[in-house]
């Protein structure tokens, strides 16, 4: 970050530009939300589902891990944009499904990968700066990560996607990159440019899975 | 409210005088516990499945609104009438569902508006007092007034009804009622007058969709 | 607890010994783990299903009263163990899922019903220890001893069990045995022999239930 000298843009948890930290963690939730609303439109849901599913899908998991945390009220309350940005996404959605759907596929999943990682690191710094457990900060990262997703599948009466034994790994790369974060963040060398390198190697990691099929094992 | 001379009996928040307040909500309570207990006698639950819907479906949007505004323990639980009245409910549909549904399921529509409009108004109120943002006070207000049901619907395992492309205008005449709240909220005209107003329009406009049949747009 | 000398060693709420306290509650944790992961199993989950649900279904009902109650962050993600126990019943249903399923059921249903009990009385403890009402005290013990069950059958897309007409009582001996505690409390004799034999009675009723396949009442 080179350039800023003035202390308070750099958010004290996370060790990153306040506002590079906000803008990229707004572009995952765009992608999130489009994800959501994507899946109301499959169901007929209309434009009240739209809304719902994007809202849901893109600040479920931040709005769990403010309310464990007692971090109220969650960020997705306080700061406007965090509701401007997927109501956008869910206006985009509503309009342009179609288009999205055919021609965007490979982008749209490349940017939930992106949200991905960038919300299991974000989810355990914030969580290790409230001082829940080692254990206790990677879940959160975790469920930060896939808990919007989660309770999407839930709305839309579907069994969560990321429980089926032909999901591609999704939670397992966010496990891993919240655990480094909370090792990091216990031995003293944490920084803003591991959650960088953390983000980018979920999101890596996630698009191999998809690309090379991989998949958790499944019992028996 | 003429001849109330007991300052502390004006809700500070709302403007309502507080015993009305308290009474209209209970109303409201009532009325979603109905609409809760009705769907569990439908989908043949036993009684701890009809008294859970009943609760979930008249607590469900509040106790998410005061969870969410950090204002814990929630009102449902601090407050014994807010459990109380709604635990009755769950013993009239139990004894006298059938002739609920067969004479009363206009009566229930007409009060379910009634709670639906009260709710988006005192939810709207509670979350601009604890100073979410505009939107996010919005929102609160429809997940107050719109929660619970969809919590009912989620554990009938049903796709929440409020999104069937054949469901009548509900969240938005909820969301445009708390819309008026906060704009009046911030521009310093807010008052209990301006509350009951807008859960009389809410109401009126729900009852209207109904009578109408008018629908939110469906995608494509 | 014959021994002990050190007056902090007993929590101040449920006066029970406080290592005694935990160590029975994570017997109760690792068994309503194990039945979540069994159901994961039995829905073709893979892996990340079966952690998912084995946390959810022992975790989850704590988690509610906590964040209800503002006990924040909950204990699920303070104390490792809480954590560490599920996640080793998540490993050994992976493995020894047939096992388990054939020849384990009567423990697994028995050590099933000690969680219930054991739930239901530190719930309404510590419900009542935060103020909540009477009869919110006796729902949160209701809610801590049931709700990761619930969570965990709508994460699996089905109806809640424990709605089931054909299902035998749970939710109603949690309920009786949170009563208990409440009024015990309210009128000075709880003590932690109290608790202890609220959660035996509820255990009891339970396994009489199962035996005698006692059933709530259906409506009509």
């Amino acid at each position: 970050m080179p350039g800023v000298s003035v202390l308070a843009q750099i958010d004290s948890a996370t060790g990153l530009d306040a506002t590079l930290e906000r803008t990229v963690d707004l572009v995952g939730v765009f992608f999130f939300a489009v994800s959501g609303g994507l899946l109301a439109v499959r169901k007929g849901f209309e434009l009240v589902g739209v809304i719902a599913l994007s809202l849901v899908t893109a600040l479920g998991g931040g709005i769990i891990r403010d309310v464990v945390l007692g971090a109220t009220p969650p960020t997705a309350f306080d700061d406007v944009l965090y509701l401007i940005v997927p109501l956008v996404a869910a206006a985009v959605v509503f309009v342009g499904h179609a288009i999205i759907e055919h021609r965007f596929r490979r982008p749209v999943m490349f940017f939930d990968a992106a949200g991905l990682g960038l919300f299991a690191a974000t989810g355990a710094v914030k969580a290790s700066a409230f001082e829940a457990s080692a254990v206790g900060a990677v879940l959160i990262g975790v469920i930060t990560a896939t808990g919007g997703g989660i309770i999407r599948d839930v709305l839309a009466n579907d069994q969560p996607h990321l429980f089926h034994p032909d999901s591609r790994l999704y939670a397992i790369p966010a496990a891993l990159g919240a655990t480094v974060i909370v090792v990091a963040w216990r031995n003293g060398f944490y920084s803003g440019g591991v959650a960088i390198g953390v983000a980018a190697a979920v999101f890596s990691l996630r698009l191999a899975a998809l690309k090379f099929g991989w998949r958790a094992p499944t019992p028996r």
